[in-house]
């Protein structure tokens, strides 16, 4: 049942001395390398719908959004191990499409699979977890913002919770469509970027001071990232990338009062950078590859509040708002 | 929601650099060592039922059987990533004991948590990745057994088989005992026992040629060890260490038509080893750690036929019965 390492090509870093068919994969010692470990689970009914997400975009995304935790810490995505639970039913077709988006996902990101274990279950439940390098010492925590930081995030927040309302609302939207022509903000949450090269960059070059990726929404992110760095933060509505709201979007879905700016404080699943910069370290970053993508959107502050300016000019504290699996939906 | 990694102790070897708290763990390089990796899933309904098996065995339980296959290759336990979907009723008293369950083993296993991600499922679903380590080139595949070799076994077969009917024939038995007060075959079922000095010594000492745990049962695993070492193997019953089926069992659990064999054979669940020995190696055997629970059950053939010689002497083809998730139960 466990795909073959074959089929999820070869990783540009060499192969492992041991990969899938014996009771676990080896991994030989690689000199100056920090191993950096992650796991994420994908569970059917909580982060996918089985009439909604296509098969193949559980597969891509369940690696993308494990992977996001590596690029949040600035490390070099290279091994993965699966664990996968399936009804019977699942085992043909939708098994076929999702370890299809799981092989494009491993090649996109250059990463081999190298061990798993697939077992019998009621719904859907993929757990997965991901291997990264990066040299010793320079993994970018959480905890290491000061006050008077600037802070960046990279790409448009909001994307991946507005194509869930679209598909949500819309079904038929990307049942139609293929993957090419979906609307972007469907594109984003079926198959998200991951910013491997940014966070690697700032990490390589120890321009960040602190960093994660955004997987639960802005507010609950940053208010993580301030936790662990005992600091608080003043962010600026006005300067947050939020998504647009399509001219064209179905009335259906309008009429539930989008607004971008919620979506980019409270949205999830953008698996952006979220990361500090101190003001000596602020000029470097017009080398970061896509500059274009970064915007900083506020500093760090001393104290423990998490301010957010409202276009009015009004600061009013942010609360996390993001996705909580225990929450209220 | 994920355990902090405190109440897990220490490594008798380290810490990580990085352990619970941000994207991912570190682990920092350490000069000639090969990491081990290897993940299980461990699934209420298909792996274990509320209504039989207390949350403290399913802790313990899901980690002992990912050690088992670091085990099966000879290395030592250091690190685990858990992820585990609960529905919220499980939150509270449940997670307690299953993280009971699971903080002993990690401490009788010597393992610190590096990591996790805790969701929410309708089930209770658990996946485990286990890092070991072990020196290069060390690690026992499935793949080296050759003609000629012994084959051995550890411990005792078909108890975690006949624990798990005791106690679905009775739940009051293990509601009624603590864990020191068990019937041995319950406890075996519950709290598996892992081979990991046994099988740290014969990679160590290249004493085997090829070895795995045996997790879905002997005929089952047999099979694979052949099947990875393209031969065969001839394995005599009468020299299989068989379960005894108690006198005081319940007379409900012994019209089943309960027999030690079958039990040893398909039952599954044993964590014991299963391993080949060349003959110039076998008098190393003497000196290795719980040696009085290692038994040559017969020895690998040419060809790729598996034989069980009867009680009788009547030599037929063994199939592989053991666990299959998707197999008739």
């Amino acid at each position: 049942m466990v795909p073959s390492a074959r089929s999820f090509g070869r990783n540009r870093a060499g192969s492992p001395r041991l990969g899938i068919g014996d009771d676990a994969a080896l991994l030989a010692p690689t000199v100056n390398v920090e191993l950096v470990l992650s796991c994420d689970a994908f569970v059917e009914g909580v982060h996918f719908l089985a009439d909604i997400h296509p098969a193949d975009s559980v597969g891509y995304k369940s690696l993308a959004r494990a992977v996001s935790d590596l690029a949040g810490m600035g490390a070099t995505p290279r091994h993965f191990l699966l664990t996968l639970a399936l009804p019977a039913s699942r085992t043909g077709k939708w098994l076929n499409a999702f370890l299809r988006g799981l092989a494009r996902a491993a090649g996109e990101l250059r990463m081999l699979l190298i061990g798993g274990d697939t077992t019998r279950s009621d719904k859907v439940f993929v757990s997965l977890t991901v291997v990264g390098k990066i040299r010793p010492g320079r993994a970018v925590r959480r905890s290491g913002a000061r006050p008077g930081d600037q802070l960046y995030v990279s790409g448009t927040l909001g994307a991946a919770a507005l194509g869930l309302l679209m598909v949500k609302s819309q079904p038929g939207l990307a049942r139609r469509a293929n993957r090419s022509n979906l609307p972007s903000p469907i594109r984003a949450h079926f198959y998200p970027r991951v910013r491997v090269a940014l966070g690697s960059w700032l990490a390589q070059n120890r321009v960040a001071s602190a960093m994660m990726d955004i997987s639960d929404g802005l507010s609950s992110d940053l208010s993580r990232l301030c936790a662990a760095s005992h600091v608080g933060a003043r962010i600026f509505a006005d300067r947050i990338p939020c998504v647009e709201i399509p001219a064209s979007l179905s009335p259906k879905v309008r009429a539930t009062g989008l607004d971008g700016l919620r979506l980019a404080l409270h949205g999830g699943e953008d698996y952006e950078l979220l990361f500090a910069v101190s003001p000596e370290n602020e000029a470097m970053l017009r080398r970061a590859p896509g500059i274009k993508h970064l915007v900083p959107i506020g500093r760090i502050e001393r104290g423990r509040k998490i301010i957010l300016v409202g276009a009015d000019g009004k600061a009013r504290p942010l609360a996390a708002g993001g996705w909580d699996p225990f929450g209220n939906e």
